[in-house]
Order: structure tokens, then sequence, then C-alpha cells
């Protein structure tokens, strides 16, 4: 594993920098026609008075190799919060060198350290490479569950009609 | 749909109720095993300084018929969060009145009130009758998504071995 890799939290400064990021891991995923983020919504929404999610970027040497976005989840059963991994990215050209371990690894141990009781994220079935990577690293696959989702005017139309 | 219904945030005071609910829900779900949580870890983690999620509660006359428990997640696509819903419930005898689908959508009108780009949660892929409800309130399963999970000792050893 490459040891001269630095995690640390990323500042409104970084901006440009997460939404490139961002539009490249949706190119890498096929799902760039999702995009509509803008800088000015990632300013207000992560470096904000009301922070939405924590982002940390990985750099080697001079260079920003790669990030992770994630914030706080909640489970019930456990009673306790938990964190999920929204995005973990790492430039094409730096794959392969542990960097994104490290940053995984980087955001477990803010979980321990902050007594969450889960660590979770998702994965889209065709990424194998990703899928053994997580097995390998002790995570199991919640394969009984699918995940359900509103979005756009489905969910205009369901927070407005009387109920 | 019942027009009775009351949904109100929940307070301190409606901890017992909110684990006994969480225990109803678990039974439900086939996993009562997997609960460990405590009025004391729901008190200090939705009720202290720092509430990792939000509770509200659906009351007709004066019966809690159910509660939902969501809180906010992030779209780094959309740049907005979002809003999660961790758990539905409506209490057995209570079923089929429409409290459920009151409870999604007072959630629903909460997100789209606060500006967030989506609502999502997670169904055990056996609850036929839960997705049925969903997609005919305009929601789309996630398919091609399976999420991952660490815990206990898993996610001790992935936070704490050197990167």
């Amino acid at each position: 594993m490459n040891l001269q890799v630095t995690i640390s939290p990323a500042s409104v400064t970084d901006v440009p920098l997460i939404l490139q990021f961002i539009g490249e891991l949706a190119d890498f995923e096929r799902l760039r026609h999702e995009v509509v983020a803008t800088e000015e919504g990632l300013r207000k929404t992560l470096f904000g008075p009301r922070p939405f999610a924590e982002v940390v970027i990985a750099r080697d040497g001079g260079e920003a190799v790669g990030f992770a976005l994630f914030f706080h989840n909640y489970s019930t059963f456990v009673g306790k919060p938990g964190i999920y991994l929204e995005d973990l990215y790492v430039r094409q050209h730096c794959r392969g060198k542990g960097y994104g371990e490290a940053l995984l690894r980087h955001v477990a141990r803010l979980a321990v350290s902050r007594g969450c009781g889960r660590f979770e994220w998702s994965v889209l079935d065709w990424n194998q490479r990703a899928i053994d990577f997580y097995k390998k690293l002790g995570a199991r696959p919640m394969q009984e569950w699918t995940i359900f989702r509103v979005t756009g005017e489905a969910l205009e139309r369901l927070g407005s009609e009387p109920s």
C-alpha cells in the first residue's frame, strides 16, 4: 500500500475539484446524464451553515488522487448512528496503488472513533472489481434489500397531494 | 384515507414507545435477533445535543399507530441533500387504513419543503405488499445497486489496521 498518501477534510476552495471528481465518477458509473450538481450547490450544501455531508481528499505529493464523501445514517436496530459512504473515487490513472483502500479505512476509522454501529455504501452490480475488493475487506452484501427512490415530479406529487 | 391521523415530531418521552415500535418492526422483518437498541441509546442519539435522525409519530385519537424515522442523506450527482427513510412502521392491527401512506407523504412533504433532490428507503425483497405500495406512489426500485455493510469486529478491523 502506498504510504505517501495524506487524507484530509476538504475545504470550500476544493469545490471545483470535488465537482470534477463527481463528474469523473459519474462517467465511470455510466451515469453522467444524472449529474446536475453545480459548484454553487456544493458550496451551499457541503460548506454552508448546515453541511449535509463530509468530504475528505486523498493527496500524494501535490496531486489530488481521489476523494470520499460520507454522512451519518442511523440504525434503529443498533440504536446508534452509522456512516454511509456515498462516493469513493480514485482517478483512473491512480488506481491499483492502494488509495481507495486508504480512503475506505480512513472513513472506517472515523466510524469507529465516533462510536458508529455500521459502515455502509452501495455498489453497482456490474462493478465486480469493487465487489471483490469490498468483500476482501470484510463487507457483506445486503442482497435481500432493494433501495427505492422518488425524485423530481414524482417527489413533488408525493409531497403535495392531500393525505 | 383516514383523515383523523395526526403526525408530529416525537419527543424524548416517546423513547419507550419508539423502542417498542422498533421491536415490533424487527419481528415483522424477521430480524429481531439484530435488535440491540436500548432506551438509553435512543435518548442519547435521537434527543441529545447532536440528534442523528428525526422521528415522527402518527396518532389517531389517543392511540399511537405508527412511526417514521429518517435522516438527511446526500446526492453528489444532484449536489443536494435528500431524505432517507430508515423505518416506516404501522402497528399490525392498524394496517390498511392509510396510516403508512400518510406517514410516507408527510416525510415526502418535508423533503420537498427542505429542497431535497431525493427521497429514498429500502425494502426487503419478500415484502411484495410494500413493494407494490411504493411503486404505486411513484417510487422506483434501484435494482442495479447492492448495499454493502461492515459491522462489529470487521468494522473494528477495517478501522484499526494500518493503511
